[in-house]
């Protein structure tokens, strides 16, 4: 279990060009939600596209209602082999606030042994460690391990719209024995994780109206059901006193997580008081009776992500609101389903709202929490390849978001889901100065191009 | 208990022209928060300076820092007569939205009775009226049984900032017997009314504080508190279930009120059901116990004016909220005090907030709580007067809300403050299509002229 030495020895010749290649890849500011970078967008597929190719796959430039779908296949390993399926996306998010890079967003930069760039964690660098392994084998060896097909999208940061129905029409030609995607962090720096387990979502906006227009707080004051209170009042039944979700039928559908979870979670190296720390804040708060990353990771939470109501300028304004709002989401785990509880909570606020407003609860947006099995040849290989590259066992991490396409690949395509990144917490993956660690990006490549030793072994 | 007949007759005979010179004085659009309207406001100032020195008065227009106060004076009555402070506004609110008023807001015009014009009830046309009163008398008998100041300012819609220290300056020059104020309603078309309460206000915005920025609800949503949550808690517990304020202490300097005010009030034609019809609700809220105009003019609140925190633009955006905010204001009643509540308010905040967040409690703005004592020659004229105008007794109502001023007046000069005032329920004083009827600016002056001879009487 250690990296082919003729592979280490590629690697560590081309690890200059490497990273000029690297650089070239983040220079295109491919920021999809931008339609004046739409070209920079198709250039950087173009860009993806035209290395695949001379590393010696076929490759296809699939032209989508939004941003290209780059579709790549080398189909040459020998009879039996396993056949997997690389996703990444070459999709950027927008720069800005431009002023609080410490150097230019798309001029890479490596300080302190960190490359900075947009798109050098997620998912550029990430997308592109991959690219890296695939072109030592066929580099060193003309040949590789396993069959690849490799699908890199331009819609990652704008909702992959059209991914789900691109995999649904190529389903056929997709069919693999497993997805490897690396769009993740590792728990800590030395420290190689796979992810298992990812949260889903269900996402509300509740809406009070009471009098049909805003009030004067004095002539009205004290008479009139208030919609901003009423609004408190509701959302302050959706917690008991212990943190626990009062919702009815809420908890219905969690399994409690396996023990072997929460022992694995023991295992790593989790501070509250560093987290405490780093967020600025002297107490926690969630379910009592569970560790924070049960919490974060295992365990389904209802958060108020935005409320507006009245006035909420400078100074005071004495106005009675006629309609207040909230923005609340649900985070869920195996088996709640996101419609339901969209149910279940329109169901508990119109037991709770008290006459004299009106409450509407709405569903925006929804999807389906996923877990992976741990069990098979995808994640055993994974293991050893990741030993081979980083020195030690892979931890077993989750995730608290959620990311929609691996259920889209999950459910259509049939096939495990293998989640292994090399991004590492603080990288600023949406924020200024975005970094992945040229250590990690190193790491990454070899404990990648392993992986395909591992998987036909 | 008649109007004078020759006062009567002269009312009649210039109905029209008193009409024409409302009209005149309302197309001045003496906006005072708009600098640009500042030349209008110093022209209304202007138009009313001259008015009043045509009838006879010694007039001075003061500047302030701000809009000019105009200070009118006739003191030739005869020895014994009481001196009476007249005091009005002749600014006005901002007139936008336009597209919504039926006619221009300053081209004054009739429609079924009802005058249509920015200022037309609040307050030129009630300041008008008073002036026409004392015209009347001057023009048919070249006296007044009472001597007279009229003290007019241009910045009651901003704040009335520089009224308070130029009636402390001129506190000696304004010495009276009582102050007549006609900027509020009557309680109903036909009642006429004295507004005998004013609650006083504790505006306040607390601030929650949470995590050093926004955090990614699904990374972190489960194991911090949530400050967008923590405010729904804590607003929560500001009232019982029964509507009664829960923060310790707040009633403890509320004195029940007189029987004799909860007599008048059963008396009233109050209908909780066309109030519900008018504001489009099915229920009523607030204080168990008490009925609606109790609640309305004679108990002390705790409203929501506002709420913001997180993301509240279309859609969803999965962010745990680094801040949330309220706007909070009590309204409050004899003899609350609002320094006192917003210390209470603080102490209870402190008590209920959860640890992981901090909250701070701010106040914005305060006034006292004013209730007339009804006893004495001012308010026995007043109702004398009223009943000749319109040929009943008046009701005594209370306002919800604050006028500042009116403190002011009674703690600066010691002098009792009559409320009388001839708008009505719906006309739309901050609104478009402000109005006052025409019935109620005839019995204004006429019921104002009556006045002057009842307090000699």
């Amino acid at each position: 279990m250690t990296l082919d030495p003729t592979l280490a020895a590629w690697f560590d010749a081309h690890d200059q060009r490497l990273h000029d290649d690297l650089f070239d890849f983040l220079r295109i500011p491919s920021v999809s939600a931008r339609s004046e970078h739409a070209g920079d967008v198709t250039a950087a597929a173009a860009w993806l596209h035209g290395h695949l190719a001379r590393i010696g796959f076929t490759v296809e430039t699939h032209p989508t209602a939004g941003h290209p779908v780059v579709l790549a296949e080398w189909r040459k390993a020998p009879p039996g082999a396993p056949t997997i399926l690389v996703y990444g996306h070459y999709d950027v998010q927008p720069p800005e606030p431009l002023e609080l890079w410490t150097s230019p967003a798309f001029e890479p930069a490596i300080r302190d042994g960190h490359i900075y760039a947009r798109g050098s964690v997620d998912d550029k660098g990430q997308l592109w460690l991959h690219v890296a392994a695939l072109e030592a084998h066929l580099a060193t060896r003309g040949t590789l391990p396993v069959n690849i097909i490799v699908l890199a999208e331009g819609e990652e940061e704008v909702g992959s719209e059209h991914l789900a129905p691109f995999i649904a029409a190529q389903r056929e030609r997709l069919a693999c024995d497993g997805v490897v995607i690396s769009d993740s962090t590792m728990f800590a720096p030395g420290i190689p994780s796979i992810l298992s387990s990812l949260r889903g979502l269900a996402y509300l906006q509740i809406d009070v109206t009471g009098p049909n227009s805003d009030l004067h707080s004095g002539m009205y004051g004290g008479a009139v059901v208030n919609p901003a209170m009423a609004l408190a009042r509701i959302l302050a039944t959706f917690h008991d006193a212990e943190g626990r979700i009062a919702i009815p039928g809420f908890y219905d559908r969690v399994h409690p997580f396996p023990d072997a979870v929460r022992s694995g979670l023991s295992a790593l190296p989790h501070s509250d008081t560093e987290f405490m720390r780093h967020l600025e804040v002297e107490a926690l708060g969630g379910e009592a009776g569970y560790g924070t990353l049960e919490k974060l990771w295992h365990r389904p939470t209802c958060e108020v992500n935005g409320l507006l109501s009245g006035y909420t300028g400078e100074g005071a304004k004495t106005v009675l609101p006629g309609t207040a709002m909230a923005k609340v989401s649900c985070r869920l785990v195996p088996d709640q389903d996101p419609e339901e509880i969209a149910r279940l909570v329109q169901a508990h606020v119109d037991r709770v709202a008290p006459p004299g407003v009106r409450v509407t609860v709405r569903a925006l947006h929804g999807g389906r929490p996923w877990r992976a099995d741990l069990a098979g040849p995808l994640y055993d290989a994974a293991a050893r390849a990741l030993r081979a590259a980083f020195g030690r066992d892979p931890v077993i991490t989750g995730e608290g978001g959620s990311i929609p396409v691996v259920n889209d690949f999950a459910t259509l395509l049939g096939a495990p889901v293998l989640l292994v990144g090399f991004g590492l917490p603080g990288e600023n993956a949406h924020a200024p100065d975005e970094w992945i660690s040229q250590a990690n990006f190193r790491g990454g490549m070899r404990a990648i191009a392993a992986l395909w030793d591992e998987l036909a072994r």
